[in-house]
């Protein structure tokens, strides 16, 4: 029997409107007897959806009132210095003040990370948490990081990010040694740019199950369990994929769409992995469904404590 | 009545072999009553093929014989070295001493951009050429550049591809004033790095259908018909895009498949760009469909005389 977990939900900022979150919320609640939530947004709004609920649900949540909402369009200075009372921030200082186990959000993703850092702290002796999401594969999932917290990396960065996300890879998805894939524009020595082959000549020297430089035609193959970017190549193989998904499923009958695994719902939560807790970001454009993804995600990694697992495999990346 | 048009096509150095690339000739033959194709390679693999051929096909074809092939691990280094005698290089030179009006090619795409530059020069003015493909959009394709010939790029570069991109979805495809956009993370100004900051400020000021940044998931959508982009992020999408392409249609039937216009033949052929010549890169693993829809696109290109309408178009960008 699962532990009692306590996670702090942002129900504002979404692009559906906190009842969609909501909805999401009940979802998760009705799938994990243990799961006790911390709704965070409008009172009111939260307050009449939970009259609504049946009391083994309701009496499952409480709910802390949040005067402003950072918008999609907010900055991430922005969110810094006017968020103070926002929903994404009270939830993430939830979790900092122990009154939650982990934080769940939809809202602006650039907000997310530059807060939740602030706020958090990043583990000691990384250089940059990332951005990590799971994508559809042949083989279950491949795990991708960073797609898009950090714009532009050092060979440093990448390596780190090939310990978390072979971590993740273990710890969320029961991969024994997850085979780690350096994202590139071919797979011969040389190709790519100088970061790339510095971050291939030290990952060749790492206990990782480093597999070497792998192109984006991998990512849904089983060769590759985890695979290692800067934010922006990550960033365009994550949004290709979403787009293309869409293009597809436009074209398709909603059971084809089922049957071919292109419901992204399934898939939907990105962890920002390196902070001293758990942040889970969730897709602005997130249902009930996906939300209820994501949340179950944020339970997974705070129940394992994935936080203190990056801080030992980043500890022993840097005494090796 | 279109006038007699003769294309160099390589036969060799694709994965399935010259009979499937001769099977590719045949049908572009079949389909196109004016094309002459001068055949590139093994002579007697040509030969023996050409002998089960209708006459009114093989008469719309010669023969040119080559020793040697580029393989797909030699680097351009290597080609340009070593492969005086390769069908690439010989279907390449077919073009500059006009015996071809345009070259198609399966083979290694880095010997083939190396060689053609080499051999065919690079318009007057323009930094350098690009590979520029079709993909699968809402309304109809959108054309992208550069999808792998030049990793880095300066916002120079990059508003030259904008300029090549806009000339090609105007003479293949009919497009009017195309709209452009330059691939980035977000769409908000200061996003990305410094590069595409100065190429947005740069296309602003162009006399293009500019719309500004573009997301990775927008390549699908009517949003924008041509997407400019450095050859790392353009390579990443394109595989992303191929890779979930495959694992989606390995989970469906042939039928829905087709239906959802998953069949990437139909957009084979990526056309290196701002060449004194017409080259056309075919896919490495093009079947005989495929394989004849490149040389459309070679002919398309060659009878419009693309080059010159992109040293037209430079020239007055430079004017500017």
């Amino acid at each position: 029997m699962p532990a009692p977990i306590k996670i702090a939900l942002d129900v504002m900022g979404a692009d559906l409107g906190p009842r969609s979150a909501l909805e999401g919320a009940r979802l998760a609640l009705e799938n994990a007897p243990k799961l006790h939530l911390l709704l965070v947004g409008d009172e009111s709004e939260i307050r009449l959806f939970l009259s609504e609920l049946p009391i083994d649900i309701s009496e499952r949540t409480s709910v802390l009132p949040a005067a402003t909402v950072i918008a999609m369009t907010d900055s991430p200075k922005d969110a810094l210095r006017n968020g103070a009372e926002s929903s994404m921030r009270l939830a993430i200082e939830a979790v900092k003040d122990t009154r939650a186990q982990a934080c769940v959000s939809s809202g602006n993703t650039g907000a997310l990370v530059a807060t939740s850092k602030y706020v958090l702290k990043t583990i000691d002796g990384l250089r940059r948490p990332a951005l990590l999401t799971p994508i559809p594969a042949a083989n279950g999932v491949t795990i991708m990081l960073d797609v898009g917290a950090n714009t532009q990396c050092t060979a440093s960065m990448l390596t780190e990010f090939a310990v978390m996300g072979s971590i993740v890879a273990s710890t969320d998805y029961s991969v024994e040694t997850p085979a780690v894939g350096l994202l590139n524009i071919g797979v011969e020595a040389g190709k790519g740019h100088e970061v790339l082959q510095e971050a291939d000549n030290i990952l060749r020297e790492s206990s990782l199950n480093y597999i070497g430089f792998c192109e984006a035609n991998q990512l849904f193959s089983a060769d590759v369990d985890v695979v290692v970017s800067d934010g922006f190549a990550g960033n365009i193989a994550l949004k290709t994929m979403e787009g293309f998904s869409r293009y597809i499923a436009s074209r398709m009958s909603p059971e084809a769409t089922g049957v071919a695994g292109l419901d992204p719902r399934a898939h939907n939560g990105a962890s920002l992995v390196g902070l001293r807790h758990v942040v889970i970001k969730s897709h602005g454009g997130a249902d009930a469904v996906a939300l209820s993804h994501a949340i179950n995600t944020a339970m997974v990694e705070a129940r394992a404590d994935l936080p203190s697992k990056i801080a030992a495999g980043i500890a022993k990346l840097q005494s090796q």
